[in-house]
Formats: structure tokens, sequence, C-alpha cells
């Protein structure tokens, strides 16, 4: 009955080993179908040598398992929130990716330091607030969705973010597109690291690469694309 | 007779090659059969490329070779010390993996900046104290593994150490879980450097991650595992 | 007609992924055929595992489309602007490889920091202006071609320069030329970010090296080469 | 006549890209046949995916080629030197490898800052002074050799150095130790680097690390290697 939407989530879930976004089993893909009210995840501690697509697990938006023997990943309640709360987005990335960790374990946020970073996000990725200590006792996993979605004014111009002392979710319009703003997110948090004070990239740099990949005059790629 | 083991030992062993922690023959893998009171080591400086069941050396708990026609690793006393301190671990591993060693030769402790850490980790990984010069001169191996024992106050919890000017060791229940603990050290090993002089997670997190993954009221993975 | 051109250039373009310069599809490599007046450029957004000679576009030096299916390189003016200014080269890369666009985002040149830059660049390879907001807004592309132009006064000496902000540009006497000095200027970047404050080398030692490779008294390789 | 040698060395020169010591023909190994006072070295800027033994170069210690069709490595001149002012070395290497180049460039030679240099290299790996306008000009190969045998008081119980500005030579009783030097000179720059300014080990455990590993008391590996 998933059967289609169980391959697909399998298979963004091995593009994160594929692109070295992950160490043992520290990360996730997910991805709703709106029009059926489910999300497909991968479940909890299984490793991605041997994941297969019997083993994702289809939940309702409430977190009950529809289908699927194992149990789902532990974020699985940040994944919902974030559903809920962005309406655009159709699949989400957590890992636990080197750079992308570095940043949000020193609190910091990403500025747009470049054209790559422009290419995919429009403007700094932002640092959510350190989660008080009742938030992180009681539905925890949840409320670090909620975090996510007050931080993120602009989650489909910007579709990353920084959890502090954790580490980076991404999204997209479906999971392929999550993870490959995963990669993305690795890649500019690497040069940032590196450019340590550097100023932000200016106004007009920043519109003009992300407007030449993105919305209605986009002329990157190919017509259809 | 002890041909189980061997192979146990062996494949841990080969684990260090793949996951990148060893260059030549820097390292060593052990594990207990604490029933039986024997250790199985590698041998010393011989190469991964080569090793198999057969040159995994025997000892008893005082380092006599009981099978095995090559010389143990030149670190067993360590080992051994380390068998005989700490009575839950099954399984120990040393290495110079880079990040790790970094630490050890900047005398400094990894403190828990992050969930990646606390996953594992149930505070810094301690550093030890730099060895008298006739704790060098007379059983250094040994001595190693003592001072170690000092320096760790909570084995379970905190199942890795940075040996001053050294490297690190790590421990787990089985051999595996130490090579496990070891590529985790290396991680956070690597993003603790690039955070710099970042605080530490408070300890609702650590709390909270630490206690998901471990214990009576972990959550994380499958019933079972 | 061009089938010779496409595929020298489609597999110059795949040393891209090959020499790891390049994430996704973010780099283009061009030649020109100066005899018949057309330069053959990778199309826009394609990717690299797909890419196939048929693929490749053939422009006019004002940039029309004389053969090929799919738009080229959104970045295909930039080549232009630099096979009209620079009359020695015949081949052109554009990537965002790491280290090169670390110092491009910085706006700072790498200088000659040893004798691996000497072997390649002679000198500084240098960093442009930012580009005004009115060379942004309009003809973006062809402006970026200019402002290389008007920072490179030795670019038979220096094939390489980073565009501030952006990334790096390189060429050669062909593609596979320019891609060459693309790798070399990666390596030369690594190891001048990690030098810090050093000061640049000698004349006399820069001298040596460039001409050992490069001129009439070259003895670099063998005879012929 | 010459065939095992140019076997040896074309096996150890292949080691260099195989260890990811080497961009490109940057480097070169050679292997000295004191019976016979000859020297097989690597042929000049030829790729090493094509290299075969056939290419090695034979050298007499003047430098005269007696056998092989290729020009001699542009180094040829230093490792001469080497080989005629150490008496006990067999094998030379030179790269231009990224770490062992970083402390070149930075002028800075590699301190004794862990267990791991200690098992090596007895003391820092020291850097040569910069080379006068002169020794640049004329013989500057030759000059090269010379400026490393003034700046190595303890070849043989320190086989390796940083030329000022280049990278790094090593050495060895043969060529495939000369490489194996290499290797850890590069995993030790690698750890130097990082550790900033770190103290040295003490004397004591310099002397533990390296004398369990070499001379006559000797006690790492197996008895006969």
């Amino acid at each position: 009955m998933y059967s289609a939407l169980k391959e697909r989530v399998c298979a963004a879930n091995l593009l994160l080993p594929e692109y070295k976004l992950i160490t043992f089993t520290w990360g996730n893909v997910s991805e709703i179908d709106r029009a059926r009210g489910v999300v497909a995840i991968k479940p909890s501690g299984v490793s991605y040598d041997a994941l297969c697509p019997e083993d994702i697990v289809i939940l309702d938006l409430d977190g009950n398992v529809l289908d699927g023997k194992l149990r789902p990943s532990s974020d699985a309640a940040t994944h919902l929130e974030l559903y809920k709360t962005f309406p655009n987005i159709g699949g989400v990335v957590h890992t636990h990716s080197r750079w992308a960790t570095i940043f949000a374990q020193c609190k910091r946020g990403i500025p747009a330091l470049g054209t790559t970073h422009a290419d995919y996000f429009y403007g700094e990725v932002p640092i959510t607030r350190d989660m008080r200590v009742e938030e992180i006792a009681e539905e925890y996993e949840r409320n670090t969705g909620r975090v996510i979605a007050e931080t993120c004014a602009r989650p489909d111009e910007v579709p990353a973010v920084l959890v502090a002392g954790h580490g980076p979710f991404t999204w997209g319009k479906d999971a392929p597109e999550a993870v490959h703003n995963a990669v993305v997110l690795e890649e500019v948090a690497f040069m940032a690291w590196h450019c340590g004070e550097t100023d932000s990239i200016g106004q007009g740099l920043l519109d003009k690469h992300y407007l030449r990949k993105h919305g209605t005059d986009a002329y990157y790629g190919q017509a259809g694309n």
C-alpha cells in the first residue's frame, strides 16, 4: 500500500552514507504524502548497510504507526512538527554531519559568505535558541520541532536550520531535495568555518545568485527542470 | 580451543583500517573471556593487510602467552591492567587516530559540546596526567594502564580516555563496541577541535541524550538491541 | 561536425568530479576552437553522472548556440569574455572547489608561499574587486569576465583568478590544462590557508621553479612534452 | 642488468599515490645499490598512472645516465648528494605532501609532540635555512642536497627534513622504508599543525618510544623484523 513511498524514502536515506553525511545510524530522512496524511521515516538505530524499503515506518501526523514492524526514528516527532508547521515542504533530513554540527555546537548561524550559499539559501542559515530545561524533559523531540519553527521565518527560502548543541535539519519539496540541501549545507558550513570573520556578500550578489536559480525568472539549468 | 575468540578479535582489529582509525600497525584491539580468564590481542607490528585469526595471541591476565606463535602487542600490559581494574568491560582498543591523538598531545580532555558526544559519553573524555620518569622507565605499559585507571572515575559511562602525549584508549562490553566507541571518539574530537572555546552543553541535554540511548528508560533503537 | 571538440570538452568536464573539484553541477569546462571561432561548453545544471559528448553545447563568440539541444552553462558569457580578452588561452574552467572558494569568499589572493605554487603560477593568484551593483544587475556573467580581465595583468604566467565572493576560474592552452591548473590551484590554496601569515618565497626561488618548468630553458619533464 | 632494482624502485614510487602523498608528478623515489655505485630514480614528469619498471633511470653517483631512455627526475642531484653524504641510507623520497609542505612553507620544524613522532623520529624534524641567491642560481638541486646535509646532524635517528619554502625529503635503509617514513612524516605534521603551541613531550617518553622500536633493546614487532 505504501511501497512506492517506502522505496523513495529508503533510497533517500541511502544517499546519506553515499554523500558521507552520516556516521553509523546518526541521521534520518522522511517524506510526507500530504494527500494521504502519512509520513514515511527511517526506523530507529537500524544500520544503513542493511536498510531496505520494508524497514521504513509509516506514521500518521500524530505519530501513530500505520505500517511497519520497527520503531520509527527517535526524531520522528521533530519531523512531524516541521511538516505541520511548514506547509510547502515534502521531505526532511536530520544528520550529525561534521561541519554543520560544528556550527550547531558553537551556536553560530552560517552567514551567506559567497555565491555557493546564495545559490541555495537566501540569507543566513539560522541557529535555534537553547531549549529550556522543561522543553528538554518533556516532549523533547516535538519541542525541537517547535523551536525550529520559531527560528525559521522563511523556511521556503532558507531550507535549513542548526539546532543549538545538536545538529542540522534540512528540508525540501521532497526527500531527495532535502538530502541535496543537506549536502549543500555541509559544503557551505565547511567554507564558512574557514572564512572566519569574513563579511557576508552584498544583497545584490545574494539576489542575483538566488534568483538565477529560483523563482519565475530563474535561468540556471534546463527549462522544465 | 580459542578459535571463536580469535576470529572475533581478528575481525574487530580489521575494523580499525575500515574505519580509517589506523596508519600502518599503529593500534590494537583485544577482548577478554572472563569465564576462562584469558585475553585475545593483536600481535605486535603485524600488518593489518595480512592479519588472520591464527595470528591473534592468547594471554592470561598476568601476560603469559597461552596460545599463539607471535609476540603480543607491545601495549598488551595496558589492556590487561584495564581489564583487571574495570570489571564491566569486555573489549579494549588503542589507536593513534588523528583527532583524538591531537587532544592527547595537547593534553586536553574533550568536553561534551553536543548531543553527538552525549549520545555515547556521559561527560568529558578525560586526559591523563603526565607519567613520571620512573613510571616510564619501568613497566611503562602496565603503568599506562594504572594512570588510565586513576584518571577514569566512571569507566562505564565514559568509555574512553586520552593518554597525555600518546593517544586514545576506548573500551566497551566487547571488542566491536570498543571499536565503535573509538570511531565516535574520533568524530567528537574532530568537532570539538573545531569548536575551539565553546561551552559544554547543559546538564539537561547531556542527560536527555545519554539516557535516551543508555539505561533502563532508553528508547533509541529497536527493543532488544 | 563538432564531435571531436565535444568529446574533448566532455572528457575534460568529467575530470572535475574525478579530481574532487565539484559538488553536484557546480562547475564547467569549455574549450575554444579559434580557427572556427567556436566554443564548446558544458550545458547548464546537467549532472556529471549523466554527461555525454552530445550534451556539450557549441557557441559562437557572441554566445549564439550553433549546435546542441541544451542550454549552455549559465557562466558561458564569462568564458567567452575570457577567450576574447586573453588571446593565448584555449580552455577555461570554473568550479566552487572548497579551498580556492574560501580565498574568494575571504577576498584574499593566494601568495606564492612555496615551490608548488611557483611551479605553476608566476606570482600571486589575484582576487578581483567587488562587482558594482549595476555590474551585477545587468550582464552579470559577462561583467564577471570583464572584471577578471581587468584583474589579471599576466594571464599567461598566472593562469588563475579568484572572483570575490564567488570562486575560482582557471585557464590553459586547452581544456585539460585548464583543469590541471584548477587542481593545482586547489592544492596551493589548501596549503596557503594553513600557512596563515607566512611571507612569500623570494624572487630567486620563484624564478627558479617557474622557469625550470616553463619557457625556453625549462628542463623539467621529458623533451617534447 | 638493473631489472630487479628498477622493479623495486618502480614499486616504491607507486606507493606514493597509494598513500595519497602525491598530486600529478610531484614527487620521486630513488634507491641506491652501493655495491655497484648506481642509483635508480623516477624519470622526470612521467605520470604515475603509466609508470613501469623500464621507465626507471639508472645513474652513477655523478649523475650520468647509465641506463634508461628517459630523463631522470629534475631532483636527481639532490638525491645523489644525500647518498654521498649520509653513508647509511639506501632510499630517498621527495614529495609535496600537503602537511609536511605546509611546515616547509612556514619554515618551521616539526617538534616531537607525541609518541607517534617518537616512534620514528628521535627529536624534531628540522627545517633548512633559506638558500642563498647564488645557491639557487647555480646547481640548485645539488645545493638543495648540501643544505639538507648541513641541516641534519643525525640523519639515522631523524630520517626526514623540510626544505624551507619547498617540501619534505625522507630516507631510510631502502626505498620502501623511505616511503614509510614519508607517510609517518605527513601524519605527524598533520597532528603537530593542529596542536599549535604545544610543548614537546619529555625526554623520558621520547627515549622510551624511540628505543622500544629501534636499536638493540627494541621489543616492538616480531623478532627478526
